[in-house]
């Protein structure tokens, strides 16, 4: 089993990288606070044996060789990036997790005959760049390194620039690098799991995720001289398709998402009429087919009250991820794992992305969750259980043992 | 009457301080280009044989003397800010029309009895320190000069260390400079006088302005794992209550408008349910019971909104500017003036602030408006003809001398 008060001490020592009054972490993707927890992590990680290199797209790679060190690797990883007002555990229990069980494996001295190897993967969040699971995106094939490394963040610098500037450029073609399944343990930044006294998720899959960037042309105008009758109002417009976005997750039944989370008005001041208005949408669905209607029915509504507003619209699908199913056998060895420690388990479909999702395409692939207070993620108040976060991380052990011996 | 080439190559000249690939003006006040045109106006004002001076929130005097010197002066003035995708016109008429009154005195040696002075103001747009006209609000006793000193712009930043920073914070204080009279040429920034082929818009008052800051509390949650019933979705309730404040407009008839012109969203991140908005409303009427009856549909409406959507509300007037009817001399000295040249002319309510309404307060005081094209206004593509802005200049001239003579 890990140490786990040694993990516990791991979170919260890590999340005064970029730690905030309220108790969150802002640690966003390539920044200041990210190159600080990355070298803490390098750090941490040769204290348990491992040597650590990062790719060309920043990803971070901590080797535990095994008895057969030209096997692939068996890998665990996550992310220690963060949304803006982000938590201490999104990503983060899944990367220390893994320190967890490289430090148990050391601490035994424990020989595997696979290497293991811990991933920290560079911008899961897509908090900074658009989309999300990007550099895990371009391991799997589904983007290219051109692709990532030109991506702009709101304030127009790019990835590359960002990552260079950070000093975690390396010279490994993202990609490259070896690996024979891939496990990743996670909070379930969802309510299920605490509701039903769970301890452990056993991840089968991924919902459907696609997003979509708008924006809206209308024509600025003075607030006080300008009839209503003649205003071409690009805000009035967002509001009619953040309220329509609504309706749509409605209407596809208990299992649907819809979410604007990002706005910005131009030119913003309070007495002019807005004459454009950039917008994102997120929709899920677990059945990919489902994701397809919502578009449609999305589509429909959003075309409808641009030319009723008579702003100008462009609407572009910007990120497509389909439904996720994790491997058989690996869903195996996290089920086995959770009963021969007998917590309480059940099997659950993530509603957020992972880099799981992507890694799925070229590896044998699953998830561990374990429950977070409330189901609140993506908030500074995210909380998890220290007796919860060592479960999930000898969950991770144990099936990454199982793995091994297979 | 004026130099109407002279005033027409000032407007294009002063344009270049701040002006964007669109043909506008980004020109905030207290900031790098307002420093610019500021220096420009006092050399300017120099050449004309005026002294310039600066009170304490920056407002500008260029005075030209009069025969009777102690006699307090007759002033004409507007502003040179203007909003973040702002026109060459609105406020810039005005200062350089005033211009062309003093160049068209100092070149025929005439000699008025009352000095004339012209007055650059700080802060009319409103669009960097809520509210607008914040400094002639300061000089007609509306506020206090602390409370300008103390504005803080959306980053952060004091009046008083913009002010300071740009070398403008003079030791007369503001309200403390006599005044006998005050006119203020301007375009219309609405669609009245254009569409009825009238020079001339002789300004019987302004309507009265609400201005609110609502902020919006729900709760930042996961947009792909928070189920739709368990949000607190601050963004979907502001989207609401734009709709609200749309509908409150439409519903008191066609003199109402009603505008949210800037809308902050956070964390705004694309997969973040947003927790927390900020956003304003701009109510006018030109009569204030209707603006009364305005704030109190628009408050039912915003607070049933938040109690349906589950997010705390703080909602808060910041700004209250009453209707303002000007001085009925004043009135006609413009009148007169406007028939002298035969301009066609009609009387006309402002829908804009402008600092007239202010210092309506404090001396005899009212406005002449030419047409803008369309009405456009607070937009780069804002626009006005050379012989309506000499038009304007000329009636400006001729009402001054009007009063001088009284
Ligand atoms: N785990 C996590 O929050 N990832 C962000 C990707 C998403 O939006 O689901
Ligand atoms: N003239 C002008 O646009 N002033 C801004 C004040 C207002 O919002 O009406």
């Amino acid at each position: 089993t890990v140490n786990g008060a040694a993990l516990w001490d791991d979170i919260l020592h890590t999340a005064r990288f970029g730690g905030t009054p309220k108790g969150g972490i802002r640690r966003l993707t390539l920044t200041e606070e990210d190159r600080l927890v990355r070298a803490w992590f390098e750090a941490a990680c040769r204290q348990v044996g491992c040597t650590v290199t990062h790719d060309s797209l920043g990803n971070q790679f901590a080797r535990r060789p095994g008895r057969d060190d030209s096997l692939p690797p068996i890998t665990i990883g996550s992310h220690l990036d963060t949304q803006p007002t982000g938590g201490k555990f999104d990503g983060i229990v899944g990367v220390l997790g893994g320190l967890a069980v490289l430090r148990a494996l050391h601490a035994s001295g424990h020989e595997t005959r696979h290497p293991i190897e811990l991933i920290n993967w560079t911008n899961e969040e897509g908090a900074r760049f658009a989309p999300a699971m990007l550099a895990s995106g371009v391991f799997a094939g589904v983007f290219t390194e051109q692709e990532a490394l030109d991506k702009t963040d709101r304030a127009g610098i790019r990835f590359e620039d960002a990552l260079v500037g950070i000093g975690y450029r390396g010279s490994e073609p993202c990609g490259q690098h070896p690996v024979s399944a891939y496990f990743e343990l996670h909070i379930e930044q969802g309510p299920i799991l605490e509701a039903q006294h769970k301890t452990i998720g056993i991840v089968t899959g991924v919902q459907g995720i696609r997003w979509y960037e708008v924006t809206l042309t209308g024509r600025d105008s003075h607030a006080g001289s300008t009839p209503m009758t003649m205003r071409a109002d690009a805000l009035l417009a967002a509001a009619r398709m953040i309220e329509a976005v609504n309706q749509v997750a409605l209407a596809f039944g208990p299992d649907a998402v819809g979410t604007v989370g990002l706005i910005e008005s131009r030119p913003n001041s309070r007495n002019v009429v807005p004459g454009e208005v950039f917008f994102t949408i997120d929709l899920r669905h677990p059945d990919d087919t489902v994701v397809v209607r919502m578009e449609e029915a999305m589509r429909a509504k959003v075309a409808a009250i641009a030319a009723e507003s008579g702003v100008g619209l462009a609407l572009d699908c910007v990120w497509d991820s389909p439904a996720v199913h994790f491997d058989p056998a690996c869903i195996g060895a996290v089920r086995r794992a959770a009963e021969s420690f007998g917590y309480p388990a059940r099997d659950i479909v993530s509603g957020a992305g992972h880099d799981a999702a992507y890694l799925a395409r070229v590896t044998p692939t699953t998830m561990i969750f374990v429950p977070c207070a409330g189901g609140l993620s993506h908030n500074e108040a995210e909380s998890a259980e220290p007796g919860d976060v060592t479960a999930g991380a000898n969950v991770l052990l144990r099936a990454v043992l199982d793995a091994d011996a297979r």
